[in-house]
């Protein structure tokens, strides 16, 4: 499978993902926290009717699929994947989601929202992720009847989204930024413009392994082309930062702590997920700056495959002392 | 060079080497603190003679050299292989040594004492290297007019010598009985029969990567062979609990430790000598447990290599950074 983190992009030394949301609501049913089953299936039904007889080029490899037929790990392994939000896992009843084969383009149903249309693109992508959820929203609006109302924009069940519906982010890869103690003025200063930091699972995540989450806050009384002509702008002065601080670090240091990273996940027996991240995030710096050169090392790749349900839905059930075993021999015999 | 830290030998999965000193003086001359060069001169023509005239085994592969015609490097990486003690290196005026190639044996000529004749030997051979260094002072009580009285014994510089003049010590390498807080009780009863434990390089070292070094204290009113079996039997019981100690130790564990200190090794650029020495002492306790399976690594032997002197002895002078570099490759070429 192709997917986002399998694939090299432009800018992704730094810049992991680009992904754009939006928030969509049909007239005339109650939001997904009050709906029952007819109201759900309506909406699933209408929503799959609509991307499927339309003409859409993204509309030919996609899956329908009922939460409910989602084992448990896998549902989880989805939100370590980005796919899906934690809260679509948790409880699969009234929930479904059209999925394109590459995990490109997902569209949850009964999420807080009626729809809740991503495209999630690797690399500095905002625009392109924008236009491809554009163009399945377009059809979206013109075959269904879309709450919106004109002054106030698309109509969502939360307040922050109301408007544009549109969350545009990106995950970025910020260690020496985040080295040099310089985070909290970067979010400091792009919260002043409307966007905010976060972790790497966005709301309530905490930073780990130097990635984080840049995304816009303001949905109402902006257009969607100003919110991600300005996420642009940000992602780019922060790539330019990066880069530049990343010229004055000491190499020989740098290299140092990128071997060690290397050795530790290439002998490693047991290998909790957190040091696996800082040891990848490690590689992914020392790659990216030249200090190290191995072009068969995918620290992304191994960063989302070593999640803890990514490693069951492969490999199956298992404690969180197996998982750690598990772990470490994955990550062993892809680095061998 | 077939040294000590070279070589297996019996019980070295925990004793690392066992080493005899006696300390002797010659009549009428006053004691090294006191002594002209004339004396240092006539103690050494007196011991170089007593030895080189003699039919012991041992004389025939001894090299003499005056410490002034030892450069400073290499003086102090002879303190590193335990073959001389920090004061004797820190000033070489009126001192000599008499070594033999292996370095097996040396006679300190004016250190605290006149003599200071050393027997070291790999693993558990307290009895041999004392029958060795017994065979050696025989002679030179035979031929050289010694310090001795009749009611106090061998006459030292220090009273603490006084009497057998006898330090019999033993290194050994305790990861286990170090981990679980139990050095201070072992300390506390060997304190008791009048031994003390103390760190790699004796008295006041610290104990580092789990290495102790166990010897006698009392010189007085106790016979040789007393204080060496005493030694005996207190390293047999120590052998033992260490042992047993390690059987009921999480051998996955203890092999992801071992795995990882080998990673690091094998992968660090940078690597400075307590870091070297932590990851080695975890290495060899992997391999004495069977969780760790190579014969090629040599953990002791690279721990002597790696220390500061025993580099700049073979690759030159260098600064502390340098060293670290330069341990680093030498550590990671030994492994590879």
């Amino acid at each position: 499978m192709n997917c986002w983190y399998t694939q090299s992009a432009k800018e992704d030394d730094i810049v992991i993902s680009s992904r754009i949301r939006l928030a969509r609501n049909l007239k005339n049913i109650p939001f997904p926290i009050k709906m029952d089953t007819n109201d759900f299936q309506k909406i699933n039904e209408t929503v799959k009717n609509a991307v499927k007889s339309s003409n859409t080029p993204y509309a030919k490899n996609l899956k329908f699929i009922y939460m409910k037929d989602v084992p448990q790990n896998e549902r989880y392994a989805m939100v370590e994947r980005h796919i899906i939000s934690k809260e679509f896992a948790s409880n699969c009843e009234n929930k479904a989601i059209i999925l394109s084969e590459d995990e490109s383009i997902s569209i949850m149903i009964g999420e807080e929202d009626h729809i809740r249309l991503q495209v999630l693109l690797p690399g500095l992508q905002i625009e392109k992720a924008y236009d491809i959820a554009e163009s399945i929203d377009r059809l979206l609006c013109d075959t269904l009847d879309i709450a919106f109302d004109n002054r106030l924009g698309f109509l969502t069940e939360c307040p922050t989204n109301l408007g544009t519906g549109l969350r545009a982010s990106v995950m970025v890869h910020l260690p020496i930024i985040e080295g040099s103690g310089e985070i909290k003025i970067l979010a400091d200063s792009v919260n002043k413009i409307g966007f905010t930091v976060r972790g790497m699972y966005g709301e309530g995540s905490k930073p780990t392994a130097s990635f984080y989450q840049i995304s816009n806050q303001i949905t109402l009384g902006i257009s969607e082309k100003n919110a991600i002509d300005n996420l642009n702008i940000i992602t780019k002065q922060i790539i330019e930062k990066e880069r530049k601080n990343r010229e004055s670090i000491n190499r020989l240091k740098a290299e140092d702590i990128c071997m060690r990273a290397l050795g530790t996940l290439k002998y490693a027996k047991i290998l909790d997920s957190s040091e696996m991240m800082k040891a990848l995030s490690e590689i992914k710096l020392g790659l990216s700056i030249g200090v190290m050169d191995d072009e068969r090392i995918m620290p992304i790749k191994l960063l989302v495959e070593g999640q803890p349900f990514m490693l069951m839905r492969k490999f199956g059930e298992m404690s969180p002392d197996e998982r750690d075993v598990c772990r470490a021999t994955m990550i062993r015999e892809a680095l061998s």
